[in-house]
Formats: structure tokens, sequence, C-alpha cells
């Protein structure tokens, strides 16, 4: 049976670095006979250039239409200063939002031959490996009433919603639960329950569900703690789930502890396992075009769907360990290259892990 | 002229690392002929088992008449299971809002002395001296629309509104822009532009107050990206100025760099300077009692309160010299000790500072 898949560039480096995974899918879909079929269309500023908006229509059709989608990132200087309504992020929100992906998993895995990039202690860091579940189609990303209005006394003032509804919450712990079932069985539930009201329900929440989850243990911690506590210690914690804001926020503080987010894959799911992939950072459009940057965290993207959408965990595992062994041949691109290693290229790259496969 | 001071210890460890404060304070008072009388009074934990509220009214007038207010940490496990309104907290957010202590000031310093309890390479985070400016009595903090209510399908759903006045942003935009005038004259304003129209307008009105300190340079970063800096090379910033709540968040992260959040003093001012000083650490309630708390971040706190609230510099330094010597002499409180040094209690610490006045 036929899988559709469809890619969506964007912007920046993210043309170089999706064509390196497209080389990485093409391969396993020939290798283990997948019948993936592959289609393109932009998104982000690219769309924006070519229709005016940054997610056009008949690309939401397509994404709705697909199996899985595989991103490379969006915006760029040439966008920021277009009225808000239209920036590039804009596109991704209403993918996000359209298609319902509510599961926002974003691992922090620190490799073992990429130790020496993070900027904390070897002890602290050494054998990292925790799982963020970001709540992504609701909280205050989404919440309405939300603007700038004029106040009476002639002053603006901007403004924004934080909501979530049970049903929303339950969504999003189910998940995190069910992961944490799979890894080391012990899930962290961050909020701000002492001062938002918002994050009091979603505790209540948290607690009612465990009880359907006896071998996960749950845990509360206020998100200003989980800040510190992922600084100080962050092996103490295995998943993590929280909403939109704080995810935004602590997924990027847990990836950046590897010093090599370049590295990071993410995946985004509806409620069935649709879903879609993109690397953590950004489009990097200052080295936009040069052909150096990273490719592997948008290969490991393509492995994550793999997994959590085409059920595929061999293919997914066979990808990963492709990736292992051209880090142990000491190939690098630039952002995670030292001493003594081999630094190469954006296409080097993607051609050392299909000849690895 | 006479200077009130009103002294709350709090819960946990308040009450033992402020009398170490407090006797720091009687000996400046003493020795530079300083004129502040003291007068203390119960917060949080301690005035819910009194009064049954956290924040009495008699303790409230007495705030508004003090000169400043030092105070050590509230809350506990005792004062969990109460009912939201009277948790110990809202005693704190009550006295912050109803004074206008609009200015949180939250220094993140390395210490020298203490570089190696870093969780961080000592090259990433040596010198490290940030000033992050947090806006304390608005945003999603205080915003109302707030609750907790039922849908018409029945279910419920958490709500909080997150809103900023071009007033209330002017009001901290300049102070911050006057601490990078006293300090490295960068100025780095975090927000979530991108996604959040309140924020759209918070960057909107740094921008105009720019023009106003022609010697600071203003940037902007979004929030995850601060999280992430912060993380990479922290050194980058000088003064960061924030919202309420990516303040509660980053500056308890930039806390942690420095390993010894211990040591971290804090001072939340209103527009004329009047202030509330309290360090950044909570209640520690599993080692209240012990006479093991470390009191440097509330004698640090008094100093703050010399030099901000009393316009004493010279006896601001005097303390903070004096806070130096002892660690100098590898006196050390439990929670900053290492190797070599010696061990030394709650009360042996504040009178080391005193004798090293
Ligand atoms: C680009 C931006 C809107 C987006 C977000 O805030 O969700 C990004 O930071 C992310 O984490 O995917
Ligand atoms: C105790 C809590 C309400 C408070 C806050 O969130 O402001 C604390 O975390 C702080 O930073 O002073």
């Amino acid at each position: 049976m036929t899988k559709k898949i469809l890619i969506l560039p964007g912007d920046g480096i993210g043309p170089e670095i999706v064509a390196e995974a497209r080389k990485v899918l093409d391969k396993v879909n020939a290798q283990y006979d997948l019948g993936l079929c592959f289609e393109e269309d932009l998104l982000g500023g690219a769309a924006i250039d070519q229709h005016g908006v940054p997610l056009a229509d008949s690309t939401l059709d397509k994404a709705r239409a697909a199996d899985a989608i595989l991103m490379g990132s969006v915006g760029g200087p040439k966008w920021d200063k277009l009225d808000r309504a239209i920036r590039p992020e804009k596109g991704l929100l209403k993918l996000r939002s359209s298609l319902q992906l509510f599961a926002n998993l974003r691992p922090a895995i620190l490799y073992p031959q990429l130790a020496d990039a993070s900027s904390l202690k070897p002890e602290v860091v050494a054998g990292l490996d925790i799982l963020i579940v970001r709540e992504l189609t609701g909280g205050i990303y989404f919440g309405e009433p939300r603007g700038i209005r004029t106040l009476e006394n002639g002053e603006r003032e901007g403004f924004n919603t934080y909501k979530y509804s049970e049903s929303e919450i339950e969504r999003i712990g189910r998940n995190a639960f069910e992961m944490a079932m799979k890894r080391n069985k012990r899930l962290v539930s961050v909020d701000k329950a002492n001062v938002l009201e918002a994050t009091v329900l979603w505790r209540e929440v948290m607690d009612r569900l465990a009880p359907d989850y006896p071998e996960v243990t749950l845990s509360h911690m206020y998100v200003d703690n989980a800040a510190m506590q992922l600084v100080r210690a962050p092996k103490q914690f295995d998943v993590m789930v929280t909403g939109n804001m704080f995810g935004d926020i602590l997924s990027d503080a847990a990836a950046m502890l590897t010093g090599s987010i370049g590295m990071l894959p993410s995946a985004s799911l509806d409620k069935n396992g649709r879903g879609l992939y993109e690397p953590c950072h950004g489009s990097a459009p200052d080295i936009a075009g040069q052909g150096i940057a990273n490719p592997l965290a948008t290969i490991l993207s393509a492995s994550m769907m793999l997994r959590y959408t085409l059920n595929q965990p061999a293919v997914a595992d066979a990808i990963e360990l492709a990736v292992s062994k051209v880090l142990d041949q000491g190939l690098r691109t630039a952002d995670i290259m030292s001493a003594g290693m081999v630094q190469v290229s954006t296409a080097a790259m993607g051609d050392a892990v299909v000849a690895a496969l």
C-alpha cells in the first residue's frame, strides 16, 4: 500500500537539509520496499513569495491527504517586515492547528561521539536522554481573545489568552503516559499551578490519569524549577509533559544541553499518529545556500517518521545506526566540528549516511 | 532621619537566614550610623497559621509604611493542601501587587570562589555577571479574566489572561535601560513576538524607548532562543528585560548557571525605589530548623536594599566585600561546600560576615 509523504523544504537551509533526508528516504524506500511516494510543496517565506500567503490552501489540502509530512524550516530576515498575519511562522502554526498535530515529541539526546560539544560538564550530561512532550495546538499560542486594543485612557494594551480544556489536557497527558511506558516510566508534568488557574486544571487532569498507568511514576514540577533542574541535573528526567508555551522554552533549553542542536529531530502527531516531522533547529539564513548545514536532524526526523507514522521501527533503527556510524567515522559538519575530525559538506554527510545504510 | 525596615522572615529556613541578615544590618546600622529601625511581622504559612490568611491587612499596612522590606521565603508542604486563595505564595503576590513593586532585579553572578559549583564548563561561566529585569506586577500573573469555568459541552476549562499596557511596558523598559546605563550598556529584551500579540506591543514600546538611551545597544530575542542562549553562551548577556512569566523562568535558569543559588539576592522596586528584598531561593522546608541553610543570599539582599532603597552604596559595597572575604577564608555552608573548605552553620556564616565588616 502506497504511503504519501509531503515534503515541505521551507526557507533558509531547509531545501538543502531536506534534500539529504530525501536521499536517505529514497534509499530505504528501495531497500525495504516501503512503497513511499513523495510530493513537494512550498511553506513559509517560499510560499509567501509565490502565493502571498505562508500556507496556500492547495498545500493544506495536500497536507491533509498525506500520511506524513517532512519539513525543513521556515522564516528569515527577508520576510521579517511583513504584516504579522502573513509571516512565515504563521504557515507552520496553521499547519499544526489545521491538522490537529497536538503532540510534539522533542527528544534531547546526547550523542556520545559529540559529548564535548555541550556547554555543560561531561558528568552532568553524559548519557542524557530526555523526551519532552509538548502540547502543540492549544494554550496561549491559539487562545482567543487576542490582539492589541485601545483602552479607555487612550493607551494600547496587548493581550493573549492561555486556556486548556480537560479534553485537551487528557489527550496530551495520555500520549505522555504512553511514551513514558515505552521508556523509563518516569513522567514529570510541568506547570505553574501556584499562579495560573489554567495549569491548576492541567495538574488535576494529570493526577486523574495516573491510575490508568500504574507503572508510571508521575510527579509535578513548577516551570521555573524545571528550568533550573534542566541546568542543574538534567539526567533526573525521563519524560516531561507540558503546555505549548512552556514546552517551547523548555524543549529548546533541553536541546541546547546537548550542545548539538543540529542533531535533534522532532515529531508533531495527531490522534491517529499521522504527523509532521522537522528538525528542532531553525532556518539559519546566515549559512543558507553554502552547503555547510547539518542535515542529520532532518535525517533523524525522517527516522522518527518511519517509527511513529509508518510503523517501520526496524527501518528507523537502521537509519539511526547509520547516523551513529558516520559519527564514528569522524565525519562532522561545521556546527559539530572538533579537533581531529573530518569536516564535510551537507551533501557529503547525506551521502555518507546513505552509504552506511 | 529614621528609616523603617519591615522584616518578614516567612516560612521554612526564612527565620534562620533572616536572623543572620539582621545581624549584619544591626552591625552596619551602628557602624555607619544609618538610623535604621526594624519591625518584624508574619508572611506566608506563618501568617496563615496565626491569622488564617497569608498576608494580614495589618501587615500590609506596615509594609506600606516601611521604607524597605526584607523577606526570607514563603511556603512549605504544611500549607500545600489549603484552598488556592489562601496559599502562602498568594501573600507574596499580594504584597508585590499592592505595593506596585513592578521592577524585579535578579542578578546572576558567579563568585570566583565558587566557580566549581556550576554544572557548566568553567570557560562558559567564568566571570558571569547578568542582570535580569523582570516585570513583577502585570502580565499573566495578574491578568483578568482568569479561573476555571464549565464549557457548554460540560467539560471544564482553565484560563488566564496575558496582558501588558504601553505604560506598564514603558515603566519596566525605562528601568531596564537605566540599569544597562550603569552596567555594560547592552540590553536584550525577551519576548515571543512571533506568536503573542501582548509581546508584539512589548517589542514596539522597547524600540520606541531606545532613542532616549543612545548609549545602550538594544536587541530583541525570542524567549525560546533566550533559554537556549543562556545554556550555550550566557556571558553574551549584560542586562535582560522581560515580562513576569518569562522572567520567572529565565531568571531561575540564569541563577542556576552559577550552581550556587544560595548566593543570589533579589530586589523588587516601586517607582520611587522603595522595595522588597529577598533571596532567589525558596523556603527549603527539608532543611528548615537545622541551622545549615546558607544566609548569604539574604545578607546580599540586605546589601541590595542599602544600595537601591537606602542610597548607601558604600555600605552595600562593604557588605559585599565582607561576603567575598568569608568565601576567601574558605568558609562554606553545606550547599556550597567543596573539598578543602571549612563547613560552617548558618549562624557561624552570619557571624563571620559581621566579623569581616
Ligand atoms: C517558529 C515558532 C512559531 C515555533 C514555536 O514557537 O512553536 C518554534 O519556536 C518551534 O518551537 O517550533
Ligand atoms: C512563589 C512564586 C509565586 C514566585 C513567582 O512565581 O513569582 C517565585 O517563583 C518567584 O520567582 O519569586
